[in-house]
């Protein structure tokens, strides 16, 4: 029998200072993975169709857009289908929308069939994903329209500015300008807010400004598989590069629309990359991800964080999914859903037996927007 | 530009079934990781010394012991470091210590230099780990001795029997027969039970067959990065192969420990695969697993699990940490043991203000011990 020396002294964790001096960066050799036998039925079945383009080096074979014209004509072609996606969605759930202007930023008012007696007085303000470039429009309908259905509350979603053609901090503007203009007719704690992926990263940061400018903030937060750091910094970027079935690797795509998202500012402030923000005096929040996620690392960084600074945080995780797979139709869909109505329920449900009263203040605008490049 | 349908149907979470037949298994191309910044400094550290073997061809070329002898001397090898660290452990940090027998079972009884008051009627049970075969004797003290300091709080370790001598159920019946003794002298709801991979199976299906026995369950659960599946069936067993850097890789010496643990049993029994139990009528519990776990699919499912079937449940997740990564010592195990801390005063203090009433009862051994093999 081999000496098993080093795994003992692994196993028993002594010092490690003792130890030679190991594999730095770690290699990992090829793999192959099965289909998980514990996933829901509906990640099993979409994991054993997917093309084979899913792995990174296919990923990163698709062109980055060189121009403005190029990314237009991208981000338009991207966009499609999950815009024919939410108009379809709203059609099957009963979920009426409208767009208004407030203040100059556009926002999509959604209204279900049905809204529960006790989130009558509630609203959902959601902040849409698609990598600070993506998903607006009638794109942001996909979701938009789940949360009004299943959570059966009114959603306000914010069809914010996005790259290449309105960097940081455009978007972040225009959320707190919707916010701005939201306190002036309801109470923030009747409010709960949230959004997935770049959605996360804005309800973060967004957050973040609101506390950091005295802002009432919202009664709860939604942060599902957020990007945390814009930067390739977190751990699963790398455990499961080739290995999240969404989005394929951080290079390439990913990366070049962070790059035009973060333009001239810095990469490190909390407002673009959160998880290096102080989060005290922040509101309860519910976080979500998976374990075959590029984003995990960012939402378990981001629940400590909160949790570190006396919030009150609720991590979920889901068996093999890849980022937003928890938006797929199907039992996690349905399971995450009801984790979120309870959690709803319970913070924004403690002023439903009251009549909301006004107390907050609303900010001049000029006050309290960042400053944008011209 | 190169057309980037494929992505974008994946993005848009269109309907899988249009997609073309997909890479099944899916293969991923060899990697390296750097050492993740995020993770603690301690962890930082800990990665950037670990030595080649860490990977899992490495780990693989260890010989598994194949005669009886050879495995006794290998556990015997195995289990002196970290017995020389328990002992260690428990003189740094004033705890001492005690082997009784109750009715045939060895237990270590702990007691930490500080009591706090709202302790002074409370007991941690705990279940060590080690693959159902290593861990034992004064082993079980590297993890006991820091949960009587961290909580300040008695603790009493089974020192159940183990494979290869003793095979599945004897750990189970041990455990049984600690729990029904402790029950004629305290109240179930003073007791918070725990324990880490192996602890945490153990702890979770011992609760599972105290629940069906209609006994008094532990006021709260520690269920730290817990072995849920005897077989390899959760997707991080494949996804953190050879990432995992103090497992390295479940095949070869860990699954040949399962193999004489289970032995003539149904692996997927969930008195030995708890991921296939429910959990009805569960008592709270705290989850814990890293993102480089071997266990972090077992952890976040049986969380799934737990929350599913209506109990109190909360999951944390550490950047970076392999398999039990929150033992050691520094500014994750400082920060997991709060957050115990809290979750044990909010479960257990319950009846801190009250003098416990024994309100339970206690079964006869023999009608309530599981069929051994002689």
């Amino acid at each position: 029998m081999k000496k098993t020396t080093l795994t003992l002294a692994l196993f028993a964790l002594t010092p490690f200072s003792i130890l030679a001096s190991g594999q730095n960066p770690l290699k990992v050799t090829e793999k192959s993975l099965p289909i998980p036998v514990h996933a829901s039925q509906e990640v099993q079945n979409t994991l054993a169709v997917l093309p084979a383009p899913l792995n990174s080096g296919s990923v990163k074979a698709i062109a980055v857009p060189s121009t403005d014209g190029e990314w237009k004509a991208h981000i338009s072609e991207f966009n499609h289908p999950t815009e024919v996606q939410g108009r379809q969605a709203a059609k099957d759930l009963n979920v009426k929308y409208g767009v208004e202007n407030i203040n100059g930023v556009e926002i999509y008012t959604l209204t279900p069939a049905n809204i529960s007696e006790k989130n009558a007085n509630n609203l959902f303000l959601h902040i849409h994903g698609g990598a600070w470039i993506y998903g607006g429009n009638d794109a942001l309908l996909r979701e938009a329209v789940v949360i009004a259905h299943k959570l059966q509350m009114p959603v306000v979603s914010v069809n914010y500015r996005k790259a290449p053609v309105h960097p940081a901090p455009a978007a972040l503007n225009d959320i707190i300008t919707v916010w701005n203009s939201l306190l002036a007719e309801r109470q923030a704690d009747s409010i709960m807010m949230g959004g997935t992926s770049a959605g996360g990263n804005l309800t973060t940061a967004a957050t973040l400004r609101m506390r950091d400018l005295g802002m009432p903030l919202p009664a709860a937060l939604f942060i599902g598989t957020p990007a945390a750091d814009v930067l390739k910094n977190p751990d699963s970027r790398f455990v499961n590069d080739g290995i999240d079935a969404l989005l394929g690797t951080w290079d390439g795509l990913i990366e070049a629309s962070v790059e035009l998202y973060v333009g001239d500012l810095d990469p490190k402030s909390p407002y673009l990359s959160p998880v290096y923000g102080d989060f005290t005096g922040f509101p309860p929040s519910i976080l979500v991800a998976g374990t075959r996620d590029l984003m995990l690392s960012d939402t378990i960084l981001l629940h400590r964080a909160f949790r570190d600074a006396g919030s009150h945080a609720d991590l979920h995780i889901y068996e093999a999914h890849s980022h937003g797979f928890y938006m797929l139709p199907g039992k996690d869909r349905t399971n995450f859903y009801a984790e979120m109505n309870n959690f709803s329920d319970a913070y924004i449900g403690r002023y439903n037996d009251i009549t909301p009263t006004k107390v907050t203040v609303t900010f001049k605008l000029e006050d309290i927007l960042l400053p944008e490049s011209k």
